[in-house]
């Protein structure tokens, strides 16, 4: 496997044998052994950062992408406030999931791109740095990437595991969060298609030699009620300042928890939820997202002021046209929406509007009345058809089934 | 299918995608319907020669590749004797077994490229023409078999036939006999394969319109004697001159019946076989290949002289190492033993000797003595070594199973 994939990023096995290599292993399967194999040859392509010099405990986490998951944005900056090291690589939103590097771009100067020796003096002053992917992390990764997206072979669970572990291992963090999103608004939509994820992203990590854990979490719902860039930092600051929707703040505790445990900075799970819940309510978290926007390159100010963020000019509520109970989501139909709004991007080249978005106002099971807001659409310039498009996305119904819970399984 | 292959021919799908695809086909298998599909798709990517205007009926014959099959030779001019078109276009050696064109061009002055004006002409004045394949027949092929090579998707029925089949119904032929190998000699190892191929050819000719019927022959030793391109043609034209090994002349007789009977110039198979042995015996078919080798420029004195053909220098005999029966021949490795020697090309570049080969005297199930010459072989200088890979080639044992059928299944 390392001979196959050092040839190709050489140049030296053209893309038409690589995709038929691709085709036949989508067709045939790749096994544990394989698909870790697989995942040590994508990592030794590229430059594997290691941090152990700086004497600390380090640590990262992954998710596979939601509606309205903007976890990264607290988690980071909190777990560095607990003393372990976060060199945290992001990627931009593609499809109807926002990115963690688009989020950061809302805040007016922050830059996303550092160079190696700068990552190293932020991590040993700040301890968190959030930036994009270099050229030199897993580069056979993105050719490879580039290649299954024309051969109708992304989906499948062995090239997603290389590619996300294959990633996250060259950053350098020695224990590694994987946060699975299962439901409407995910990848993953079934239980144990998630679940089976989790467990081999586990698996291949520690194949690695690095030590992980993983959850797999609901995303029948968006995560928290803000969709779209600013409108997350707003939220995520809300999170950070001890406020903002219980969802957010218990899922980025249970993944601060993971990390502060599986990085041995905590003895056990108990020790490092209590941790994570002191450095978020302390604001200690709050300080060191502040530390790292300045050391980045952001404007402070206007994130420590209330209206600092640009806003949407036009916000036009999204009402329920029926009484009821909130019985169904269509989570991938809203972040399809902000795409459509100007939020994300469909190609690469896309510009977009971080003003744009959602503030979802009920959660599953929830009781409304005919014309109660449902959501609140924040758009550059007025559009019925969006109002409508957001409504249709959500399922009044006379019963609706028991909430989900968040936390569906945790891989240990 | 139609517009995937017009989009990969126009270069409009580009070849990432279509090995990714070939692939795909290779493990997932093609139904008879798709594989009908995309053999009319390869068809009608380029040229396709119809010779009704010429108003005769009109016959080809396609052989899946043997060693010392010297059938086309005999049978092309034989057919055409009685009154049947044959605008028969073949390929040149490659691996172990020989090519058509080769064997012509062992003939001094031979040329097996025509214009297609000139095709016509020597059709309507001679009734038979034997050329190389033009870049404008069936071109998308050519293009999916170079991709096939360098993938690892040669060895699969569907696209097998419909590499064949495409082929040859651009040549413009209303009737079609397909020979298919079959033992140690030939490409595919096993009975079952074999006629299932067989079947397949004749259903895929049948679905784009031609006539069609196949045979099933054996291939676990060589056909004739000669193996080796001048070797061949002496052979050859034994045959033609009412000599030669029964074999040759049987299978070439049973190849032309079909021929007759498939293209409506016979009404049955007895009345059939009866004029193409009519057409052997009264020189007939010979007068017709002297007139076709004068007419695309071969010396007709060079071969109407019994040494009119060159001859290697060393002549060696192969002996049998101890008596008994013979009881099996590895004909790919006499295949491969005639390439290495030169008769053969394992590149497409290769330059070929033409002289040397293989003279096989013993046929399975034959009692041998020791010392008996199994075989001579020729050679361009001295070779031991050669004589020794020869000799290894015959396996003597006490008892030899019953010698095979030459036509193991009629497939009509």
């Amino acid at each position: 496997m390392r001979a196959l994939i050092a040839a190709y990023a050489a140049g030296q096995v053209p893309d038409y044998q690589m995709s038929a290599w691709l085709m036949a292993a989508y067709l045939n399967g790749l096994d544990a052994a394989e698909t870790d194999a697989l995942t040590a040859a994508l990592l030794h392509s590229g430059r594997v950062f290691d941090w152990s010099e700086l004497g600390r405990p380090s640590a990262d986490k992954h998710s596979t992408g939601g509606v309205g998951d903007k976890i990264s944005l607290i988690l980071a900056p909190l777990v560095a406030a607990c003393g372990v090291l976060v060199p945290m690589v992001s990627g931009r939103g593609l499809g109807h999931t926002g990115g963690t590097l688009d989020k950061l771009e809302a805040i007016p100067g922050f830059s996303i791109q550092l160079a190696p020796e700068a990552m190293r003096t932020q991590l040993d002053e700040v301890g968190v740095v959030m930036v994009g992917q270099g050229p030199d992390l897993a580069p056979a990764d993105g050719l490879l990437y580039a290649l299954r997206d024309v051969t109708s072979t992304v989906e499948f669970e062995p090239f997603i595991v290389s590619s996300i572990v294959s990633k996250k291992v060259a950053e350098g963090a020695q224990a590694l969060a994987y946060d699975v999103k299962c439901g409407s608004g995910a990848f993953m939509k079934t239980r144990e298609a998630a679940s089976h994820l989790a467990r081999r992203l586990v698996d291949t990590t520690r194949a690695l030699g690095r030590e992980a854990a993983a959850v797999v979490t609901d995303m029948s719902q968006p995560l928290g009620e803000a969709v779209g860039n600013v409108l997350e930092v707003r939220e995520s600051i809300e999170v950070l300042l001890g406020r903002g929707p219980a969802d957010v703040r218990d899922l980025t505790l249970e993944l601060a928890a993971m990390m502060l445990e599986r990085s041995g900075a905590e003895r056990d799970t108990a020790a490092a939820r209590a941790r994570a819940r002191q450095a978020l309510d302390s604001g200690a978290a709050w300080l060191r997202f502040l530390a790292m926007v300045e050391a980045q390159g952001g404007d402070r100010a206007r994130i420590e002021r209330p209206d600092g963020l640009p806003r949407a000019p036009v916000r036009l509520p999204v009402k329920a046209a029926r009484a009821g109970r909130l019985a169904a989501i269509d989570t991938f139909g809203l972040g399809e929406l902000v795409v459509a709004i100007g939020g994300g991007r469909r190609a690469k080249e896309d510009a977009i509007d971080p003003r744009v978005g959602l503030m979802v106002r009920v959660r599953l099971g929830a009781a409304v009345e005919e014309g109660d807001a449902l959501a609140e659409i924040h758009l550059a310039a007025g559009d019925p058809g969006a109002v409508a498009r957001a409504a249709a996305c959500f399922t009044i119904a006379d019963e609706a089934p028991p909430p989900p819970a968040l936390v569906i399984e945790r891989v240990a």
